[in-house]
């Protein structure tokens, strides 16, 4: 039996905003795998800001997606049919299996996951990349200690939430920006002490209001402006963790750098780059005390799931024009 | 008696480079020492590129000089009279004894130095707050281990030049960038491996050529492009150490905040502000290994002396266009 698959190849790299003749919607005829081989049929894909960087030419923390290869995404599916000797039909794998119906894989980069532990898109959220990315940057990066402010930027995005929560968890002082009332509010539904929506106020006053004893540790999903807003206001020996920049990477000029970086000499403070496929040998770990969170309700999650492969290329744009509400999640039928 | 003294008052806050008319050349009677009083007979005023941020208004990590006051200035001079136990007269002392000719002092932050041990301007240079910034900075934040590039910017300055000395004496592989070819042959007799001359090569480009496997520990003292061009050339978990932006100081506009500062994510660099004061406690220990050095021909120290305190504004200048060869030391007649 020839399955047909279908499927998103990089046609062009985007220069601004992705638009959809960036991609070409492909059909093909899956080949049958061989031996070590296996076959995923892809159920949700996770669409991710980082993307966006994938789809540019050079050098950065991993090779750019090239022209006419499938998309590259993190997603979640069941084993169809396998002739590898570790994945057996039936088994629920994530990863890299890109924009696609079905991945036909040699299991590198596969891990199987219990879809009994929790629904699917929560594990490429909370219990997946986003989460994991927020417990390693605020945890090994951030270094927060009871008492401490800590403010996160994409507040209300699959890893800012995480952040927030991880660090009330921790005994901090939680304190979010995020885009609009709708998603403030979902903050303070979190237990964020302080919301700021950067869409309606000053966020440098805002922060100067809501970080009285300035800010301990400030986790970046954003660069731009509201980088340098919590650069005025950092405290002694405050830790910035750079985790994304959703605000520059559509730019079409250069980034703008951050010019009060030198509230870093001022502060005696620190700003580092963090990217979470260096923990790996550390995620069943993390899931684990994740999960145990989630089971008390400590952490929640929250998805924003769009239906259907060929809504990718709209459905991306959400993540920058900041539409979607809670982490963005492709389902495939 | 009454002494008269000569000081240099700031009389406006300066707007881009200070200007002779910033300051105010007073002539005052010295008032007698109270108990608990003595005064010191400035020798040698240090002159650094860190004075600039201090005639700013604002928050940062010391008070701004007020207008009408003593220009704050690291000295080194002799207890001229003394009310106070600690202090005999005949006793060599530093501190911030300001820009004037006599210092009447409580004693608040002056510290006997050993004359014998080393001339005078040495102590306000390599044996001085100049030496101990690179000192922690280098090692206590860049944690530079054999093998490792350590690239430096100012490097012919007072502090540039210790950082690539003590980076050969940890094994390390050292690059200068300075202005000049003057400069860049300098670098050669301290040991350096390498010296880029900013003013007549591509210092991105430079830097390609002379740290082929990245830069593990990059030293800052001047912002701006240098810093982006350092950026570009980071090698994976890469330590910045932001001690200073003299090309940044005398702005009128916005700083220029680091556009590859993104770098610091791609790589999982970090980039840490410092300030020498911090390390007082360990001073005496640094200070001991660095004159061991000095004895042992491993570190030197060069001085640009120039004489007289009416040059003080002329003499400052040195700093921002790059005249000074060496630590810049004002010699107080």
């Amino acid at each position: 039996m020839t399955r047909k698959n279908h499927r998103f190849t990089l046609a062009a790299r985007p220069v601004g905003l992705p638009k959809s003749t960036d991609f070409a919607f492909e059909e093909e005829d899956l080949r049958e795998p061989g031996d070590g081989e296996l076959v995923v049929k892809v159920q949700y894909i996770s669409l991710d800001p980082a993307m966006r960087g994938w789809m540019n030419e050079g050098k950065s923390y991993i090779r750019p997606v090239a022209l006419g290869e499938v998309m590259r995404a993190g997603a979640i599916g069941s084993v169809v049919e396998s002739k590898h000797p570790r994945f057996a039909v039936g088994t629920h794998v994530t990863g890299m299996l890109g924009l696609q119906e079905y991945a036909l894989s040699n299991g590198e980069g596969l891990t199987p996951v219990d879809a009994k532990l929790a629904p699917l898109p929560v594990m490429l959220s909370t219990l997946g990349m986003p989460g994991l990315t927020a417990y390693f940057g605020l945890l090994d990066i951030g270094k927060p200690v009871a008492g401490n402010t800590v403010v996160v930027s994409g507040a209300a995005g699959a890893v800012g939430s995480v952040v927030g929560q991880i660090a009330k968890i921790h005994g901090c002082r939680a304190v979010g920006i995020a885009g609009g009332a709708d998603k403030c509010r979902y903050l303070g539904e979190l237990g964020f002490d302080a919301a700021i929506d950067y869409k309606a106020v000053d966020v440098k006053a805002a922060l100067r209001e809501h970080c009285p004893n300035g800010i301990d540790v400030y986790f970046d999903n954003v660069g731009g402006d509201i980088l340098d807003a919590a650069l005025a206001q950092l405290a002694p020996r405050a830790r910035i963790i750079i985790c994304g920049a959703i605000s520059q990477y559509n730019n079409t000029t250069a980034v703008k750098g951050p010019s009060n970086y030198l509230s870093l000499l001022v502060n005696r403070a620190s700003m580092t780059g963090m990217v979470v496929f260096d923990y790996a040998p550390r995620f069943p770990a993390a899931l684990a005390e994740m999960a145990k969170w989630m089971a008390t309700g400590k952490l929640r999650s929250r998805e924003d799931i769009v239906h259907g492969l060929p809504q990718f290329p709209q459905a991306l744009l959400k993540l920058f024009t900041g539409e979607n509400h809670g982490k963005l999640v492709l389902q495939i039928a």
